[in-house]
């Protein structure tokens, strides 16, 4: 077994090297990976070198929204069977601070996450986890498809704040990967309006064939003059305009969620339009106890991973793969296959 | 103007006759009524002459799922233009009590409910309403469907009670119309599985068609053997083992929705479990602030009311529509069209 | 009978009148006034003739925290006898809109409220007002008490969507009426810890003796150094830094109340902080179903409102009254006594 | 050190023995234990040798309500000192399943909790426990106070299960030692009624002291005609008729949490009332994260937990505080002291 893995060194520095293949641990199961999506964050990773307070200071490998196969127990680990397909939830929590016995675990100060630094992620061949946090994949799902289990799980964790329910009109702001899977989990969680803005027609018509009841583009249509009274706000962003116009079309006692970053520590908002309407603002800090939720939906057709794969890379275009979102507002989800 | 309606003299004696046709008194609309389904509530009135302590001590027109054309407004009535198809929420609570303040007015102790004594219902030609609680309807939704907004608003009610979202496993126990809607709410709603049970093969069959991702025949197949591990139960039947075996199948903090009225006030159920497994048990009567979305998921074909419809019968044979079901376990929702 | 009342003409620009005495309407009592706390809006209004999108364009009574003696009953008023002592919620919804079906009747578009233009407040020796928005006061509570159930509910309010529960530690920006009210508040619903900023010494000290735990003047002592890890932020001051810097003191998951109103449309927050920590951020505009806690918590001392009342003034000294607080940081709650 | 403990050999057979000192594994610390009190759990062991499905097959020391001192640290014990007081939550869970990762983590299925069949408890000199699970004690709560935490965090949970907020009304049925914490603990969380029932007027005289607003024996007043409408039932007997009676004072929407266990798996509910008001029912299984708010709550004095204490046993006379209360109503909470 050969483990060639990306790994960036620095800004816009990333390169293919072997690896050890990692030895699992008690209790882990050692995943070869057949799937890797490109995320924002590694992204901006790879062009800045840090999001906020994590700055790669070391050599690291990015990606975190993968999966493949199992290939070795370790010690105690029962869950698998070598040959099973699995996605691997990326963030392992330690389990015993106040929130995770609080069922918080997306916010346990000690998680060890892929791709975070100084956590190694998936552009590898080979990868160990615990196996609570491997989850085994029906047949009828692609690899890409149990892959982007990881950015289904952000657009689930939005719909849970955001608490859509049958019937709810649902505004999704931006239209890149997370705006689109959070569309689709609230379609699929019974929302009747979903309406979806962006910027980029390309990825408009994306979110159409996604099954968008209406699409805006707000450098023609103004959001604020639309007339939406949403229940929900998913704001996939990160632009202080879109959350400001956004938080205004929410209904009275509605909710606004907040998932994309912007650029900046503080952020305008419309704060007496909240006061005044009680609105409901918060944000989302990865996830938790999505995954198995995400198979089934994703299993049972109610939302369409393969749909969002637009380009593949092997491990020795890393790189490109990481670049193509910006050359084209169309190539939404370059994936990379390791094994390939 | 001729008003014809089926009048309940006592049990088993419906008669037609002709009534003055109701003004519409201040903000009330006259409608006048195209279809109205037969509920397992009218049912019971017209064979026992009671429901608990409501007793039908007058006569009474039975019929409270109903849908209609306005043909006149009254003083102040502004919402609604003479034509407008709308379906009628049933019930108008007082608005002031400490319930109605809360949001709860389903439980108004005076609310006055189509069909429930002594308020008339609508198995007649005319009707007046207040215009707030009759909703217009698209187009695109047949008159039937627009009189099942009514049992769909109890499905719509108990599956946000069940808190159903996304990925989740619902049980509902009974494939009658109540538990057949809920089915079809609950898959709106996001749920992976909807197991549905019944005694009836008809009606299991129905449920199938229906989108339920399982079905059990509990007559032939224990429920406390099917290894059923549910976020919520609905349950439907009205049955003490369906609702025991039903809240035993719930896992640990799920809740049990208990929507199926049982003949006694007292019931037996696994307090025990319960407890141990932290479960949460309650029931619903009626609904509240469900119409808007109840139109909108038909509307957008979440779910199919239509299909619920087996049979039609005019004003005349009201009677026998009050008697379908008892005749025919498929028979499940026999319509009474008053101007046919 | 006379009615007296003090009229604000134009900024800074009240006059004492004599007006007609009310006609109370079907439902209504008539109340003589004898007890009315200055409330901020009151001074706001005064000062500025305007707050937000409310502009004072005819002349209009001020004051809405009143109380007073049933004198009379209009036509169906049944729920009180004359003499009854009762404290007035100030605004009286439609009950009908969907915000009041909801249960939210404080965002009803079409509220009547209490010296919130046009609508006349309670400076006057009478007011009639819906026999459901009058609340008997037993015998063992002031006058003065019975007035400031208003500002009570606005900390009862913001203690409910801060969900504060035993043992909870609550962070309270801004050491007002308001903030004291809502210091209490949390107190008394089992907070453990309540700590309460101002920069005022004297204001701080009237806080200590309500009960808080501790007490930080910021302007010599950042907020955010001092270390607090608060379950939910009450935001009383309408000051940036304050809102900022208490964001900043929530725990992961926990709650920012902003109940203090600030300058402008738009506020900055720290957003990155809200998101990484999934902080829930909400607002409050005024209250709905707290008179009856309100007066309970008061006559069981489980709140001290006596405790806030710094100052007296007759009808005549009602724009002295308006100004008290601004000449003298310790007066945090004037009162008005239209029958002195 | 010698470890002297009491160890139940089968029904009514406690023998007082040495057995070894545990040695603290990892991350343990070593607790000399001091305070124990008498549960209602270790009384039913002791006379049935089982509850429900967990049967004592072997020697097994009884006591899960304990505090003590800490003597040593096992390796990467670094949360406590030697010599620190600490009150021991007794249940350690996996940290890993489903309920964990939800933060139910009281329905783990593979807790390991003390005196519950086979895990030891603490009518021990020398207990070792996970750090995490050792709290510890500010210097003004007494040892009793401490090893109390437990029967208070019972009452806690049953609290927030009923969602007490201030100015709420409560019905506790039961003045046992739960009755007795679950009171004071809806006193703290700001209920200005609290009603507590029993059939022991010693035990009504002791709730009464604790701040009950009314007590009912309702051996001679029945509790269904006492006209009670309360937001919350915190049932505490384990007796069928209270529960039902308890059911049926509870508001439309309101609550209620049965923490007595009966003695059948089935129970007779009045289930009609439940539906027709829309009650919540549920249940508590002992508690998840109440420790921290316990030690507060009980140190700044808002529960008193020395009140409870009636009577101390030293540890060759376990046998005899298992029977205390059986001997005597008002013996409502024995301890056993190890050390003395």
């Amino acid at each position: 077994m050969n483990n060639r893995a990306a790994i960036m060194y620095g800004t816009r520095d990333v390169r293919v090297e072997e690896r050890a293949v990692p030895e699992p641990g008690p209790g882990e199961v050692l995943v070869e990976i057949r799937s890797v999506g490109v995320c924002g964050s590694d992204v901006h990773y790879y062009e800045e070198g840090r999001i906020g307070s994590f700055v790669v200071e070391e050599p690291m490998i990015l990606g975190h929204e993968s999966m493949g196969t199992v290939v070795e127990l370790g010690n105690e680990a029962t869950k698998h069977a070598v040959g099973d397909r699995v996605t691997l939830e990326p963030g392992v929590p330690d389990g015993t601070c106040r929130e995770c016995r609080a069922g918080r675990y997306n916010l346990c100060p000690n998680v060890r996450f892929f791709a975070t630094p100084p956590i190694d992620g998936a552009f590898a061949n080979y990868v160990a986890i615990h196996e609570d946090f491997a989850f085994s994949l029906p047949d009828n799902l692609s690899d890409d498809a149990g892959a982007l289990m990881e950015p289904l799980s952000v657009g689930i964790w939005a719909c849970r704040k955001a608490g859509v329910r049958a019937g709810d009109h649902v505004l999704v702001t931006g239209a890149g990967p997370i705006g689109l899977v959070s569309a689709q989990v609230a379609l699929a969680q019974g929302a009747t309006e979903v309406t979806v803005t962006d910027v980029a027609p390309e990825r408009l018509e994306i979110a159409r064939k996604m099954g968008a009841t209406r699409t805006m583009n707000v450098a023609e249509e103004p959001l604020d003059e639309a007339g939406i009274e949403a229940d929900a706000l998913i704001e996939c962003s990160g632009n202080e305009r879109a959350l400001g116009d956004g938080i205004r079309s929410v209904r009275p006692a509605g909710t606004a969620v907040v998932v994309g970053m912007g650029p900046n520590e503080e952020t305008s908002i419309p704060l007496a339009f909240v006061q005044t309407r009680e609105v409901w603002v918060t944000g989302t800090f990865r996830y938790a106890n999505t995954y198995p939720a995400a198979i089934e939906l994703a299993a049972t057709g109610k939302v369409d991973l393969d749909a969002l794969v637009t380009s593949r890379f092997d491990l020795d275009h890393a790189a490109e793969a990481l670049q193509a979102g910006r050359k084209d507002a169309a190539n939404v989800k370059p994936m990379v296959m390791p094994g390939s």
